[in-house]
C-alpha cells in the first residue's frame, strides 16, 4: 500500500490540481526587508501548466522585463485531508520536493500596488521548475533541510528550512481551513534571503540537502 | 469525434485543473462603482476544489463575515492553447455552464489594501456552484446572453454577456499569452452589477437564457 501510494505521487506533475504558495516564509528574508514577521501564511496560488522538469528550459514570457528565482522545499499532499489540526498535519504529507517559484517581480509589483491579483506574476508557463518526487520516508525531519541556488555558478540563495517562520504544519493547518488538500497538491513553502532577477542565456542549479539537485537553462520567449 | 470530445467535457468539474476568473468585466458594473474601464483583463485563479453541483449546499467558512454572489457566463475550454490571436480564440472553447463566483468580500478587501493575494477570498471550498456543461453548439452567440440571480426569491443581478468589458476571445487571448489553457479549464468571465452579500439559511438561484438554472442552500460551516 505504501508502495503504491509513493509510486502514485511520483507523478504529482502530471496529476496534481493545484500549487499552493506562501510568501514571505523565510525569517532572513523578513529581516532583510526589514517588515513585520507575518502573523498567518500568506498565501496564494499557481497552475499546474506552470511546471517544469529538467531538461526543457526556463521561458521568459515576452509580457514581463524582471522574473526572479525563489529556491524553496515542495511538500507533496499524500491525503486527501480539510481543517487538519497542526498536530496531525504530517500525516497528510505524501513527500517532497526540491522547487523553484518564479515570480515576475515586475507584474506582481504593479498587481499589489493597486490591490490587483498576483495569478499572472506567479502562474505563467514554466514559472514551477520541480525535481524528482522525494518519499516522505526519506526526509526524517523537513525544518532542518539546507538549500541553495547559483545563477552561472555564482551562489545567489543559501538558507536552512529552519528558518521558516511557518513550518509544514502550520501550513498545512491554516491553508487546509479554507480548502480541500488533495493527492498530488504541492505546497510551495517559501524562499530564503536572495532572490532576485535572471535573464535569458542564464544558467540556474540548485539544491536540497543531498536530496536533489536540478538546473535549467533560461531562455526568451 | 465531436461527440466524444463533448462526452469527454461533460466532466469538467472531476477532469478540469483551474479555473481563471476575470474581475470586473460588466460595463454596468463598472459604471456603478465609478471607477475606470479597465484596459487589459484583470485575472484571477481558483482551485477546483471550490468546486460545487447542484444538491449540495453552499458552505460559508466560519473564518469569513461576508461572503457574496456573483453570476457568471462560464467558458470550458475544449484544445489545448497557447498564445492564442482573438481571431481564432472561439476555436478552443468547448462549451460553457452557468457558474457563480462566490467571494468572500472582508478577506478580499483587506488583502487589496495590503497588497496581498486574492486566493484564499476567492479560492475557499464551495466558491464555484457551477451547473451541468453546455456544448458549444447549444449557443449561436456567447454575447448575447442573459443571466439573472435571486436571493429568497428576489431579484438581485440581471445582466447580459452582451455588457462584457473582454469577451471570450479577448480573455481567451489574453490569459493564453501567459498561461497554457488545457481541455476542461474554465473560465468565469465576469458578474454584472448587483453582486453582494448573502447568509447561512438562504437560498441562492439563477438562470442563463433558457440553457439552464440552479439553485442552491446556504448554510454555516
Ligand atoms: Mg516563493
Ligand atoms: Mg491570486
Ligand atoms: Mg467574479
Amino acid at each position: 500500500m505504501a508502495c503504491q501510494r509513493t509510486q502514485d505521487l511520483a507523478n504529482f506533475v502530471f496529476e496534481g490540481k493545484k500549487i499552493i504558495g506562501v510568501a514571505l516564509n523565510y525569517m532572513c528574508a523578513v529581516k532583510a526587508r526589514n517588515v513585520p514577521v507575518p502573523t498567518v501564511p500568506i498565501v496564494f496560488i499557481k497552475p499546474t501548466t506552470s511546471y517544469l522538469r529538467e531538461g526543457h528550459p526556463i521561458v521568459l514570457p515576452k509580457v514581463f522585463t524582471k522574473v526572479a528565482y525563489e529556491v524553496e522545499l515542495g511538500v507533496v499532499i499524500g491525503t486527501r485531508c480539510k481543517n487538519v489540526s497542526k498536530e496531525k498535519a504530517m500525516e497528510f504529507v505524501g513527500g517532497y520536493c526540491l522547487a523553484l517559484d518564479l515570480t515576475a517581480q515586475c507584474n506582481l509589483t504593479a498587481a499589489r500596488a493597486a490591490g490587483g491579483s498576483w495569478t499572472l506574476g506567479k502562474g505563467f508557463d514554466t514559472a514551477t521548475p520541480v525535481s524528482r518526487f522525494i518519499p516522505k520516508d526519506a526526509i526524517e525531519d523537513p525544518h532542518m533541510l539546507p538549500l541553495w541556488l547559483k545563477v552561472n555558478g555564482e551562489i545567489k540563495q543559501k538558507g536552512c528550512t529552519a528558518d521558516l517562520v511557518f513550518k509544514v504544519p502550520d501550513i498545512i493547518s491554516y491553508v487546509s481551513k479554507y480548502m480541500t488538500l488533495e493527492p498530488n497538491d504541492l505546497l510551495l513553502t517559501g524562499t530564503p534571503h536572495g532572490s532576485d532577477a535572471f535573464q535569458a542565456g542564464d544558467l540556474i542549479e540548485c539544491g536540497l540537502a543531498d536530496l536533489a539537485t536540478m538546473k535549467f537553462n533560461v531562455c526568451a520567449e
